[in-house]
């Protein structure tokens, strides 16, 4: 394994049961929060804030919401969907060392955020680049990271004490991992395959090879 | 310069004023996508698609749109601050070597994504992350990346027959540069400074130290 951007980007996965709990060093948990502090952001307005929740009992609530969320996302599927689903892991987020939820302040850098006029949502976006490298930046360092999105926003705001119109973006688990498998969790338990690039590539029109 | 990830990470910049136009290898292009296609997405969704512009006549259409938005733009902003806004340059479309159009497809492995019947955004999120997977890779190469937002959804969907339903995310411009400044260029043009992470670092609490 060497620090190549290309083979972090392609070692890179969405961890749920590998997470070992094994402490996080402090330096390690700066260096992380630093380059995703570094992402691009609409009018650098840098509109995303970072909790970092070490806290169990605030873990283990979150938990119980994740996995009524489950259920909620269990009865909307058939019943050969809903037997792939009951093989999954949704979270790591009690096996994990720690939580990072990553938000987003619309009023940050306001009224006029250069670049965002035309486009509300490009606010949003500029949270979501953080999150990525956070994400290759934990990976550099031999971690997982673990994006867990079954939960309401507005439990998550009240779990956190997170301001109104300040919205949460992200609930992350991080921490040392036994090991990142080659292939995503969801393409080995048969879930879905990944498209070829062949298929997502346009050239200077929609559907133009 | 190194392949470091904490190395391209900070160096990565949001490119205006230095693109020089030059060629660009196919296969570095190959590579470039690559890494944005090995993106996480929710649910494997993989919403993304790539749509490549080198065409002279689709990019400069662009780039009357983005002038015409630019004036939108100046006219919401009060003497002091318009001053500042006409010494900033907003994009590079004619001056890169391409643009590459980041799009997001909702219906992309529905209707049941997983991870997303709470948060309806999280397919968009997944988009965004592609888009940082592409710029650090092009900042890897030694290329500039620039993303432009000064635009309607609407006119880039009909410029580029996009269908309905499926939503441009972002312009992004490629290509080689002179440099890529120490400084973001809304920093150096007294627009905003940025944020001390410190002020973005919460602990198990929103505003708790």
């Amino acid at each position: 394994m060497s620090n190549d951007l290309y083979e972090i980007i392609h070692r890179r996965r969405d961890v749920r049961g590998e997470f070992t709990g094994e402490p996080l060093p402090e330096a390690t948990l700066d260096r992380i929060l630093a380059a995703a502090h570094a992402a691009p952001s609409v009018g650098l307005s840098q509109p995303w804030d970072f909790v970092v929740i070490r806290s169990r009992p605030v873990r283990e609530a979150f938990h119980a919401h994740v996995r009524r969320e489950r259920e909620v996302f269990a009865a909307t599927l058939d019943g050969e969907a809903a037997g792939r689903f009951a093989r999954i892991r949704i979270d790591g987020v009690l096996e994990s060392t720690l939580s990072i939820v990553v938000t987003y302040d619309a009023e940050r850098g306001g009224p006029a955020v250069l670049g965002r006029h035309a486009i509300a949502d490009a606010g949003l976006y500029s949270s979501c680049l953080a999150i990525q490298n956070l994400w290759l930046a934990a990976t550099a360092e031999r971690l997982g990271v673990g994006w867990v999105s079954f939960y309401r926003e507005e439990f998550v705001r009240e779990l956190l004490g997170i301001p109104a119109g300040i919205r949460p973006v992200a609930w992350l688990c991080l921490g040392p991992v036994t090991r990142l498998h080659d292939v995503p969790d969801l393409e080995r338990h048969g879930w879905r395959t990944r498209r070829p690039l062949s298929l997502a590539r346009h050239t200077d029109r929609w559907g133009a090879q």
